[in-house]
């Protein structure tokens, strides 16, 4: 139940990339990351995942794994949150709180970003604004 | 035994990339390519074979598949190929021959790439010594 409803979280946060224009491979395997997705201009390396709640929590052990392997691959790290009752929100590791040894993510961290945002839509229109402007 | 054979044949290729300071994802699924990597400097899309002979074909559709998924990733798409006699070898798909609808790949097609080259790290090197001199 838990893997079924994270694997459909992935494969509906897939298909939002691929309509934004990006190519997306779902990773093998769950030890580092769960998709790499890029565009030509923007790399990232997202972990995904899904709750009916209002919070989870990350273990120091995945943060490391992620920042570590986006930072060697050469993009930017997100963790995909889709609060089932919510909606999607992302996450960049360094605005996660610290509770303890894990990392907490909830609907009242601060500094999350929309979809937009993540996929570079709203930077790339604002530069387009500023350049006609 | 095929895919056995395959799938050793990434893994193989995923601990090369590891090795020279790749971040290394493998695929789930079939469909678009085989391993993505990222250094931070070069991306690469890639599909992987393996052959006991001295040629294999790539047919038309996998080409298409792999050439538009880098193209749209912003990678390069390599063909990397372990002739199990003869060690790796790796192609850009537009240096392949065109053999009727398939496309070829042998120990006689010219400009393969080897390691080195695939990674950039002989081009890393001639700059490095480019800017010596």
């Amino acid at each position: 139940m838990r893997y079924r409803r994270g694997a459909s979280a992935e494969r509906e946060l897939i298909k939002m990339l691929e309509k934004a224009g990006f190519a997306v491979v779902r990773s093998a395997g769950s030890k580092k990351v769960d998709i790499i997705a890029g565009n030509g201009r923007v790399y990232l390396c997202i972990e995904v995942k899904s709750t009916h709640g209002e919070k989870l929590y990350f273990s120091q052990e995945d943060y490391e794994k992620l920042t570590a392997f986006a930072e060697r691959f050469g993009g930017k790290a997100v963790i995909a949150v889709k609060f089932i009752n919510n909606g999607w929100r992302f996450f960049y590791p360094e605005n996660l709180e610290k509770g303890g040894k894990n990392y907490k993510v909830s609907l009242q961290t601060r500094n999350y970003l929309t979809f937009d945002e993540v996929v570079g839509r709203q930077r790339f229109l604002e530069g387009v604004i500023k350049g006609e402007g």
